[in-house]
């Protein structure tokens, strides 16, 4: 399949049939989720993946009971940094110059930027920054599970709060924004999956400027 | 080339050759950001495109005059909506029973809990899911123009109000989010070619829970 063959392959899976997705392929998927850019080069989330049945089960009720949750394999919980401080920021570029051999801190400039840039936001706007960063990542996490032929529903209906809670995600400094099953289509039970796919058209959608 | 592969192949593209990126290959980035999913199917967003050298000149101070403005031959601008409301959501379903031949409303139900659901939020609120969505549609179009060995350069670096003004978005219902320049890396001027991609690790990214 192309590309573009695959993203019109994939649908947001209701039902799924259980079926174990390979380690493999879950590895990919985070990997393209890891590769993902980000503003600042920050990669301001953190990805949970849960697969213990038990787990999954306790989780169910906090995101609306609905069923992919139990019938995938693997659940990823995309959280974002619940702020962006000059302590993420250090950590990141010490990274990056340890990683490139430079021997001074040779984005220095670039840094105290970023630094600056986030210091005159409030707590709440590093946060939502953070957010959208997460989004590109579970887009192409999203891309990459339909590459590999992996069933992927990315989910906001849950309840952040309680789900922040249920993990204990406020003291690692994180806040679930969006989730994403991964698993493999029930044909049987799944009414979406004959349905035609419905998308705005590209008329209506990419405006030319000139 | 592998998907990992052609994400490893990205980067952030500083500096750009000026070749033009063939319009068949920007028609497959576009449509790719078109299939991307979002909450409850609404794509909340539009891209505009740029390729008049004239206007990308006149664009380049608003985004910190970095090069790539010029240099790329497409600037695609996301652009989300200023707000989520009723004719937008009863837009979409109708397309959508339109699409599948539903004689009744068959999703009434869940067209009617959106709406609530926005209703109880305030409209900047509503701007930030729709620009959350808006982030999916540019990943998934960041790996399309990877998988087509196409550079392509998200940028947030620029200054929003003045492009909202300058290309009158705010008449449209539009704020800009995020910038996506198309072209080819300039192997010559560009100090990133050579330098190693840096992620954070995945022992670091990734947390399994069990």
């Amino acid at each position: 399949m192309s590309f573009l063959e695959s993203l019109r392959w994939r649908y947001a899976t209701k039902r799924m049939n259980g079926k174990k997705v390979p380690d493999e392929k879950v590895e990919i998927i985070l990997e393209a989720a890891r590769l993902a850019p980000s503003g600042g080069g920050l990669q301001p989330f953190n990805i949970l993946v849960v697969k213990n049945p038990e787990l999954l089960k306790k989780i169910q009720p906090i995101a609306n009971n609905q069923p992919q949750i139990t019938e995938a394999s693997h659940l990823l919980i995309f959280a974002a940094w619940d702020d962006i401080n000059d302590k993420h920021i250090d950590k990141v570029f010490d990274l990056i110059n340890k990683e490139r051999n430079h021997t001074v801190d040779a984005q220095d400039a670039y840094k105290n930027k970023l630094k600056g840039m986030f210091a005159a936001k409030t707590q709440e706007e590093r946060f939502q920054i953070a957010a959208r960063q997460t989004y590109i990542a579970l887009g192409i996490a999203i891309a990459a599970a339909a590459v590999e032929e992996v069933d992927a529903t990315p989910m906001e209906g849950f309840n952040n709060t309680e789900l922040d809670k249920f993990l204990g995600l406020k003291e690692k400094g994180l806040r679930s924004v969006t989730l994403l099953t991964l698993g493999y289509r029930d044909l049987v039970n799944d009414k979406l999956v004959h349905l035609k796919k419905v998308r705005r058209p590209k008329e209506e959608l990419v405006i030319e400027l000139d």
